[in-house]
């Protein structure tokens, strides 16, 4: 119900990813008027595996997250989290309020043991047409060096399980790659990352180099990571639209122009994986249940790909598995 | 003598500059062999303008700029500064180890009245072919709310004087567009700014909006500065190293090449614009002088763009206009 477009978005976005995934089951919490609205030319056998669960109100995206939290019941963001909670269902995917979602699910699927506070983490595509994961996005606003370090953790485990990388390269983001700079609290979590074994540290990586695949795993704090992704999305979004303009050149013969147009559809199939579109939701890592953030703004194709993304995390027993790594860090590094 | 290349792209860029300013002199600091060996094919009338002042030593890209500060006498980047002291010199650039710049311009230079620390400023191209101005690019790791509110003052300055922009909107850099949004300097900054009438603000902008041109001034503090130029910088060289990559695509026919080639070429032109060395050279705002850090990186035609740069801060009198209205504005605010 919530992001820019309530149902509008999830509901046809929940068609596609089930008649691309025959062994997904959905369940749309929600006004149960507007979603059976959306679904009355739904396919029959699609339709099967599709449940609605009624919830009476919705957290706006504007609402402050600390009193939309302490509103929450009949949401449907609180509705949809307890079925996680509850066993009822394996993962939870909102493009509603991302402040209140984060609160509400530390608060109904509670961290896991070692971690003070849960990261958004997503997996970026780079250059050479790997992938790079990326925490924090924006859970957090300040990040102390030992949640960085459990961030690391987090990271390396996604990197092992989604990304199948053996000893995934950890990198911290920094202004610099000499020791002596950047936050304290950067500093402080490379020093311990140091003294991890188990993690493969490999110092800091600046800005420049997020699409570069120097690292497979980047961490850095909510505010600069949040920061970092936009202004990168900002960027990526201004070049495939710039390639879009070319062709409002009417000066240019017809012909050029047709061939114009040839070239930039397979410059944008060339680019076409770094269109923030098609790596749409982040994950709400640290916590004993799978949640997935999409953008408010997604459309179809993007929310579908944030329904798989919760496919993955739960397939991969990613929330497990984390649990396990900390388990077998944590204790020693302390 | 710093940077990448020592003096190697300095000379050449000199040479340049002086070609296309004929009321430019340039003083050359460093080891005296090296840049008259550089200057042995240059234009008599060219070389009339240019004098070159020895050092004896040189502050290494790597060394912490605490040590190379206090070691400082004698090096090119210490006596360069000095010439701007002692008014010999009007400004002074440099590729070289930026934290020792910053460190020495303010122990030579000394801060305005009004400033606690001064901020790195640059002027990005955006979208909309206008400009903005983006400060603290890293002078300073972290930053209260008192120092952001001296940042926007110098930016709207910058983008009266070199911008020619009357009332520049100023924006705070944050993770969302609502009030109770981001750190507490961010929040406590924007309570500032509201109360400042002779500041245009117009609030919160996300990292999306950096090259979108909704603002002419945008703040924020040096670390998240620092990540996003660089992250911008990244992904814009990333986009245009692809667009020339395009034609190694040897299946494709030979005039179907050609005409592609002339449509990269079309298009690199329009987004020239946007290529990291045609703004390079961030102004070390906020101090009794003009302080222009050039890429480390940079090459002829950048650190030509470089020194234009510091002839246009010298020819606007910025530092001299920022005083006058640290005077007019901050008594009020306080």
């Amino acid at each position: 119900m919530g992001g820019d477009f309530g149902p509008y978005v999830p509901v046809p976005a929940s068609l596609q990813a089930l008649a691309s995934n025959p062994h997904l089951h959905l369940l749309l919490v929600g006004d149960p008027d507007k979603i059976t609205s959306l679904l009355t030319t739904a396919d029959y056998a699609l339709r099967a595996r599709l449940q609605i669960i009624p919830a009476e109100s919705v957290i706006a995206s504007d609402d402050s997250p600390s009193k939309a939290i302490r509103a929450s019941r009949g949401t449907s963001m609180h509705i949809a989290l307890e079925q996680v909670k509850e066993g009822l269902a394996q993962a939870c995917i909102s493009a509603g309020n991302t402040g209140a979602l984060m609160g509400l699910a530390k608060l109904l699927l509670k961290p896991l043991d070692g971690i003070d506070r849960p990261a958004l983490m997503t997996v970026l595509p780079h250059q050479q047409h790997g992938k790079t994961v990326v925490l924090d996005l924006g859970a957090n606003v300040d990040s102390d060096g030992a949640m960085l370090v459990q961030f690391a953790i987090m990271g390396a485990v996604m990197a092992e399980e989604v990304l199948a990388i053996t000893r995934p390269r950890v990198a911290l983001l920094n202004i610099g790659q000499e020791e002596t700079k950047g936050l304290i609290s950067i500093r402080d979590a490379s020093a311990k990352l140091c003294e991890t074994p188990e993690i493969n540290y490999i110092g800091y990586l600046e800005g420049k180099d997020l699409l570069t695949g120097k690292t497979d795993v980047l961490v850095c704090d909510g505010f600069v990571g949040n920061v970092t992704l936009k202004t990168m999305e900002g960027v990526v979004r201004m070049f495939l639209s710039l390639l879009k303009l070319q062709d409002e050149d009417k000066k240019t013969v017809w012909w050029l122009r047709v061939l114009g147009r040839v070239l930039q559809m397979r410059l944008a199939k060339k680019l076409g994986h770094l269109n923030p579109d098609h790596y749409n939701g982040a994950c709400l890592l640290g916590l004993r249940g799978t949640v997935i953030k999409s953008h408010g703004a997604a459309n179809e194709r993007a929310f579908a790909v944030a329904i798989q993304q919760a496919e993955q995390a739960v397939r991969r027993q990613v929330p497990e598995r984390i649990a396990a790594r900390l388990q077998a860090v944590l204790p020693k590094s302390d």
